[in-house]
């Protein structure tokens, strides 16, 4: 039976209650049930967090090395800036895909670039909550 | 009935031929075959075209204004700087998704920054022919 | 009696359809039943031709050269990566005027150069259908 | 009956002989004699003012908030830095047209993009003493 | 016996009328013939295309790749922003060298790079005619 | 009764023990005895917290939304790179003004633009312990 | 009793009436009126100008250089490009605060840096006519 | 007998005054007289202005036109951004050297480069008052 | 007896597991101990820790000041954003040397410029462990 | 007779031991026996030379004005910062062909742009040994 | 007796007869018998060197330690890249003047900085030969 | 008995006298004293040299290959622009590193970026004559 770990970055937390009109009504409850029900229907055992601190993911990406066959994670803002997140998700050896819920390329010019998305496999922006839904089911198929 | 529009862009009529160890080896026929079966799930119904020319890619988006529920649009280079084709997709006024076989924020600079991603309502990339699929299921649903 | 070739370039076809808010309500038949009324007007014969394919632009433009007095282009998009249809515009060593129905200096980064307009003797934006009588009425006088 | 305000920036008062190689040999008087004779057959009331002052051109344009219809500006090299002036068309709201005599795009680097042209409805470059004509006739009809 | 396609990009087809300062008074017609002839002493078999289409050009590149030992692309303007034209020569993997008939170099800022020319093997610009026929009898001996 | 959150960020624990000719010789202690003392004369009730830890910060705005109704902010460094704070800023909703003890503008290159500052109403900076009581004073009335 | 010289820059006569959905409503006057009234408080003695002209607003400032013993300067849009007015604030050798209506740096690019800012002890943004009272009472009890 | 005009633009009627450590202890009336004794030994007639308004120093220019046979001009701070200024020497058709008293290439980086000196024939820097009168003997005896 | 406290920044604690081709097998625990015996060697009393998280690193900097006469400090990724960081070692008024295990310079464009090293008296690159104990020994002696 | 000066730049004294899966693996020695060949096979006289120095190179080219009737040059790494060898090019004023053993646009950034190559009449690159041929037979029979 | 060191850098032993419309048709012998007789008029001693290898220029700027008081130096295209010039000319410890015969702001992009000027106390560009009498002129008298 | 090259770059001769605030006092000889008294310590042969002229440290380079085991190099300023020295350490494939006396991360922008430390297998900033010393040992026990 396959393993993910599912990570959610700093201020994802505030889902359906932050600038709605940009991302969406569905808490991140809500968010989580969807994905667990998804991962139950794929047969797969799956670790949800949320963390607004930087370490403590590199922490859970660095402890997934230890039980996990994939990782999906929407870093949030961190993808913009962390170099540690980046490298944190090289390090860890295991396929990851990064999932925004927004088309970030329709928004600040910083928005523009990730510099986490070269550490993964591939990544899913602007389709909501299906975007993690759809990493999911790639995950249990693939690789 | 939904119907939806799957346009591959330039030099994609090579895949499974062109560089296998970056694109792989299953041909344009292949993924076309795998997407018609989708879709068939799905109860959608597609058409599927490859171009090499932007101004067939542009016309084939009018069109399909005038029958079309969702744009999968693979534009090839075409996405690092047609801003014919950008304009092209807005004006289609329907939803689209843009989709690389590869993970272009691993490769060539140019291939960065997508100018057509901007027009799109998300995109999904590096998850090779799943990606084709993951947008046709979000499609058949959403929108 | 001048004779002048009339050139909509990418996405002009869909005018009057295409964000009204921005590119107004006039349709490109419309436009184009103007431009030929005040080419009477003046007594000038036109062409007025429409593509979205760069390639048939230039191939007009080279097709000028036997017969038109001066040159009225809206290159559309194109006018912000197309350096072939600058060198057509520079080759066919016809007096051309390029007209953008917008303002593009008020919209997205990319839309503020123009890399046609330095091989034309001039350009008027934001005028919207005016922009191509007044380019007309230039024409019809000078050079 | 409309009423335009017509505004020379710096160094145009030296217009025909000032580089005439560049800017042509029409002096300002004779521009603001075919100006003057234009808006008398648009039945349009103009005032034209020439400044090399920045603070004098704004001084001009808050007055005009009081009395014109419509603003016409030759911002000279003023174009290429005056966010002041830029600050000042917008604050008159009052649709304002830039011209320019010469195609700037086919001179220096500095004088490519203009500070100014965002806060004006259009811009019309390159076509000489006509710009001016052009635009005074827009405003008479348009807006 | 060794098979080679030239490909002219566009406005070459203008070549020898085209602002002849620059590119000088061969016309193409005349440029072909003697690479003819060159082909034939050198024992080559050779095809000639010209066209203003950036598609065809890549179809054309495409086609090659059943028939071809070696491309000579003189791309023209798209030298400088065809990322798609680029891919096509790649993916061709065909031995290609990149022709300019001016150096390049010499000119305005935008022709200083090629994005076409890191996927040829080599480039010879500003030797006119001369280029063509070095780049056939290298290919005649070489790869 | 208005309920204020007060925050240092990084490094600022130092204060007047750290580079004294830069940032000056009142410690944090003091600096938060006269803000609490400016707050008793403002009738405000705050809470004041430091810390050296981004995911704290943005934990502690989070856990604002349930109780303030304004926040003073110096982000120290964090000002200049931190994406994750910026959008828990704009996430919480609540007005938010940016202090810094110094004018950076005066200082190193990477100290010039601040990425939280957008998400901000206001900011104040270079007017040392004072900017502070101006911010508390502000939102003391206004908002 | 202290002597401050209070500046407004271009277009700052307009306030109220110019955008008043950015600058607020209200006028140039009631916002004179208030500082002048914070003086009085204050006990400091103020001389408040308006002007569009750079030149004049440098004469002020070298004249202040014989009277003043603060400056509040809201160099409007010339903050942006101004070098003179920079080094002008830095001759005068006097403390200044640089104050802006709004939050800049939620506006156009341009105006995310100021140049004058440097020559300035500090800066307020974003607090509206706040901003120049503030200023007003650091100058009263510093420096 | 020739004549020439010395300009002097904003702030340098505070030298002497203005940051000594930079720009020395010589007042501006010291300089002139330096000057004035230098054009009766080398036989010109001179006048000399200072003038903190861009619009005045144009003015002035434009009036040498009619008398002058050379310009000195230091340009201070206007130098670095007034591209109307640069139009205005171009304009005049009389040789201009630009002179600066600091070597301005040791200074803030927004002092490297001078927009105004491919206007003029030379510039000459860091020298003080030398460098006015350095210019001065050339004048007298070249063009 | 001396103090020093060595710091490994992100990802460190995988050393010899990550990526071993880059980064050598020798692991975190190898690594320390080498440190210890170096140190007993040294007569130098060290303390040792790694971190994934920022702000802990920057405590211990700041806990460091009361104990310590030299840091060593690899930051791993936190070398090229961490402005807070930097912040933290120039506040902590101790010598520091940054070691990284590779030659950054030879690596992503990204890992160019650290932006802590200026806040260091040196840095030592790409001698994998050994750097370490080159620092060890320099602090043992110097400072 | 014609008379050639061949030079070859810092480094290429290595050739064929240097590098070879880069620059190949004949030495400078068998690459000038194959250039004296064909110069004898051209009727031409060459002399052919190399050096690390850039001021022996200058040397060179300023020799050659008395006897050669053109150039041959490879700047090695010279090529991407010698405004001093440019100059010296230009200076000769004979007709220069600059030739790279490799495709350098396919490499490291900086080997991108060449500023030599403006100073010669054309560049070939990436056919090893031939480029130096093809220049050689160019030159026998042009200019 | 004041002792000069002037030095010409790479290309200048040309002068004359490179490129005279640009550096005009004075040779070096004559410029340095100018140079050699103004120094006697102003009771120099002076020593003229040229070489074209940046090298032999720094080992002179070296020597000049032991007797010179001051140097002129005219880098030639040295002044654009030559860090290693720039740090000779400062650790002389001697006053220098940069002279340049052109006014290279006039000319390409790459001749607009000098990376030597701010090891200089000032620079004279655009005076040709007088440009180096003036320098002598004021070391004469000044330092 | 291994044997070193150390390399001392263009004025490193002046070191001890050269701007001693920012690179000591010791002089060149002191600090070769130094290094060979290292080298016999740890029964190492070495050859010191100094040179101002880039192509005679290429040439030394290239002469190392025949009996060097090791390199070390403080290429001074050319380590910021000469790409000629980089290639020739690459090309030597000899283990190289590079030493620099100051923290050059603390200087001028243009001193940030070394060229030439790609080339080498590490360097070591900022620690004075111990960074020599140093990287003497580690060449000693690796490669």
């Amino acid at each position: 039976m396959k393993k993910i770990l599912v990570l959610h970055g700093p201020n994802l937390n505030l889902l359906g209650k932050r600038e709605p009109d940009i991302y969406g009504t569905l808490t991140l409850d809500e968010i989580n049930t969807a994905i667990q029900k998804e991962a139950e229907a794929d047969n797969i055992e799956i670790k949800i967090y949320q963390s607004n601190h930087e370490g403590v993911i590199i922490d859970m990406l660095h402890d997934a090395r230890n039980w996990a066959n994939g990782v999906i994670i929407n870093p949030g803002a961190l993808a913009h800036y962390s170099y540690a997140l980046r490298d944190a998700i090289t390090s860890c050896n295991i396929p990851a895909i990064e999932v925004h819920i927004t088309n970030t390329c329709k928004r600040e010019p910083f928005r523009q670039a990730s510099v986490t998305a070269p550490a993964c496999i591939g990544h899913i922006q602007g389709l909501g909550l299906e975007g993690y839904l759809m990493a999911l089911r790639f995950l249990a198929v693939h690789n």
